[in-house]
């Protein structure tokens, strides 16, 4: 038999515990360090006793509330929204193509559902598609981008279909990782951040480069900070990529025309990959706020922009009117890629055999909805203006409750789906959380979901500046509840501040 | 401004190439190295090209054939067969509930969609599920489980639903990847291979460690073998895990118990976590061979393996009777998974949110089909038991069509749904695949592809003895299509061999 080598740089492994058993293979100390750096606050600790405590609501404890509201993750579909008709009728034609008989289906949703399955292989959902997606929607893709930036071209060979945004970052990140120690790549990302980006930079093993949007001036992203980052990066990692999240998660601005200018010559001069993260541009709500695509900027700049600076944009079919988020579908334009990278990126894709092919067919439906002579274009608009509306009220409502309440100042949620405010814990309460080793604002965020059943993620999931305190709350939550909740929230934090004080 | 950092460890990048544009911030030479080192055989150059032969056939491009049979992957759908109607009846009630309404739906099909909407956020198939998966489908999974282990117990928290087996078998890969040098993971796989697990360990940057499987004995599993392998691999890594592909992908062998109880007790003296592949454990087809799973078997074999070895156990609903590859659907069971592994696991899976729920839901209906008493089981059982023994007849029909034609012989297809038969090359045919820079199988597989449509992997793509060719065919082709095209191949050997004699 055989040794294992003693490898110097590595302990030995016990191989039989005290108790006789064998350790085991895989433990925390043997397990991938970057997976343990990983954090998600997203789905974190919070969420998990959110969880319980609906379990025990419905094993009869009494509970200062008879129902958890998670306001904690942007989906729509969970906190009642009503699936798009339309979206749902072809998607069932697909899947059950005898229904195409059926007199129940208006006929252009029937047109839809033939003319994807005739792009599918065996014309069945059922089949694997291309990596990249079925060519059929990726044309349907660049149709919509070409009219979203007014009329400026897209290439179907440039965009694919993804399992979600998520997992369109998660590949465009693999790519840009690389290096070791002082040449490690950097990737600039803003704080307060998504911390799908945190994550993913610490399971990739790349070196996470914070900037700060400014709080004080409604979540603007300034030039001079990304150049402060920058800088100061430079002395350990190298930095290639910029990522933005606009409109903001989870701060909620929507960014000016001159700041995306501003932001892409930052990059070009810099030399780095943009990574613009656009998974709400349907989602702006405050006037005078409207979507720019970085796509769209970069072209209109001209050269040496439009014909060299590397960016990739995602989108969603999660986000936006529809809320599809179980359906995971979702889609990267990649701009100026090197033409053999972007060949290793397709055989990247191409090992995890092809994204959801029904989170596809949903796609297609978001970029080519009913036109107005179609027969469910009446309703496909009345369904979506009608969300769309009520999450504008919602995201109103939201920051003037929140402003209304001493000690918690909100910004306005010009767009996106959630409401970032900034609370002010007193120095007792910050104290009593060091104490029990939490951070201050998961303290408070643990307090608020026991006694009143709101689920929100605390401020220090998403990063902030040191010694300031805020909670991620979604607007999600229907009209009827979500006033009282603002209420149910801004006294409780009343109280909390009185126990502390 | 400031200056970028030159690493003594890194070559300075050139700013501006020679013709004034700068230079991409993402090329070959800046990317990812271990994306680089990734190949995927199954959808590599021979499928590109197979792709573009299919267009030039539509632009009326005269070729010596009229269509192109993709025999290269496993999905059955795109090779004409019809999904399984019960599955597609409950998903389609699932995505659109209007239908529930209607009396072309069977009772318990409704049933079963009531069931998961239910389990689902806001009832509906479009919210996010739980990262692990809708808890009551891992429930079905636990007892399908037990059913099919003769009563052993399963527990749902130990399964956790995925995006396909090949999502699932990615995150316990992830999860063992540690070290570097000498320490760096190595993990044993089978070759002839499936080559996921060679472009997943690529992409990890673990150390690839081959045992072979003993053509010459129907690929039958030695443990003789595998103690080589890791004798060998202790010089230069840390091997930590053993891959087990049963029944076999591409070989087609189906373990015997026996088989299976000396890999457990090798896994365990040597301490490598175990990760058995069974995704076609419902597709056996020779008399004699029957599916053991490694987790009834290494419950069976008692202490100290029942209660001490590590196992994860992959399932799909892309394979089996029912191929619905496209809607990525799988899940893995863990076993003997030390628990706060098993917690860093749930946490990297949050990451991604959760699998598509669509395949959520057939994976379901794959565990918990129709009971004998329910209105759609006659349908379901003639389906299922049709598509079952088309697929056993055309895995005779291979075998036996193949060991007819001299210079390829070809091993039993006890089960999944490939053929791996080893083929003569002639010396000089050799010879000239060298001069033109190509794998010698590659290069006959390149001329089967243009000569006839046939589109097969070649054997270099999965892993073969030095010195011997082989490639991979599925079994899939409708049956009045399979003979001509097995014969077809049969003889364009015989042609290529005469050619270069």
């Amino acid at each position: 038999l055989c040794q294992p080598l003693q490898a110097l740089s590595a302990p030995p492994l016990p191989q039989v515990a005290m108790n006789g058993l064998k350790e085991k293979v895989l433990t925390l100390d043997t397990m991938n360090p970057c997976v343990r750096r990983v954090e998600y606050a997203v789905r974190g600790p919070i969420v998990l006793r959110a969880l319980e405590l609906e379990q025990e609501l419905r094993q009869g404890v009494k509970k200062p509330f008879t129902e958890v509201i998670r306001a904690n993750i942007g989906d729509a579909q969970a906190m009642g929204q009503k699936p798009i008709t339309f979206l749902r009728q072809v998607l069932a034609l697909c899947v059950h193509p005898d229904l195409l008989n059926s007199p129940d289906f208006p006929e252009d949703a029937k047109r839809k559902a033939e003319r994807i399955l005739q792009a599918c292989g065996g014309h069945s959902l059922g089949a694997y598609s291309v990596s990249s997606g079925i060519q059929l929607i990726r044309e349907d893709v660049a149709s919509y981008i070409e009219r979203r930036d007014g009329g400026i071209p897209a290439d179907p060979n440039n965009i694919y279909l993804s399992t979600g945004a998520s997992d369109a970052i998660l590949t465009v990140l693999k790519l840009l990782v690389a290096g070791e120690g002082p040449t490690r790549t950097g990737v600039l990302i803003p704080i307060p951040q998504y911390p799908l980006y945190s994550a993913a930079l610490a399971e990739l093993n790349a070196v996470q480069v914070d900037y700060y949007l400014d709080e004080e001036r409604a979540w603007a992203l300034d030039v001079a900070e990304l150049r402060r980052a920058l800088c100061q990066a430079r002395d350990h990692c190298c930095p290639r990529a910029l990522c933005i999240i606009n409109p903001g998660n989870p701060t909620g601005q929507v960014q000016a025309r001159e700041c995306i200018e501003a932001v892409i010559r930052f990059a070009f001069e810099e030399r780095l990959f943009l990574m613009a993260d656009e998974v709400y541009q349907d989602n702006v709500y405050a006037e005078g706020s409207q979507f720019h695509s970085f796509k769209k900027v970069l072209t209109e700049m001209g050269p040496p922009y439009a014909t060299q600076q590397e960016l990739a944009s995602f989108h969603s079919v999660s986000k936006g009117y529809m809320g599809e988020c179980g359906f995971r579908g979702g889609y990267v334009e990649v701009v100026n890629l090197d033409a053999a990278v972007q060949q290793q990126m397709q055989k990247l894709l191409s090992v995890r055999l092809c994204p959801p092919v029904p989170g596809q067919v949903l796609l297609s439906m978001v970029v080519s909805p009913p036109a107005p002579s179609d027969p469910s274009f009446a309703q496909f608009q009345a369904e979506r203006q009608a969300v769309l509306a009520e999450l504008a009220a919602k995201a109103k409502l939201t920051e003037q409750v929140f402003n209304e309440a001493p000690g918690i100042r909100c910004n306005p949620v010009q767009g996106a789906m959630y409401s970032f405010p900034r609370v002010q814990l007193p120095p007792r309460a910050v104290q009593r959380a060091q104490e029990l080793g939490l951070a201050p604002d998961m303290f408070f965020c643990m307090r608020l979901l026991e006694e009143t059943g709101i689920c929100v993620v605390p401020g220090s999931g998403f990063g902030q500046r040191e010694g300031t305190y805020h909670f991620r709350m979604t607007i999600l939550p229907p009209m009827e509840k979500l006033r009282p909740l603002l209420e149910k929230l801004s006294q409780f934090h009343a109280k909390f501040t009185r126990e502390y004080s």
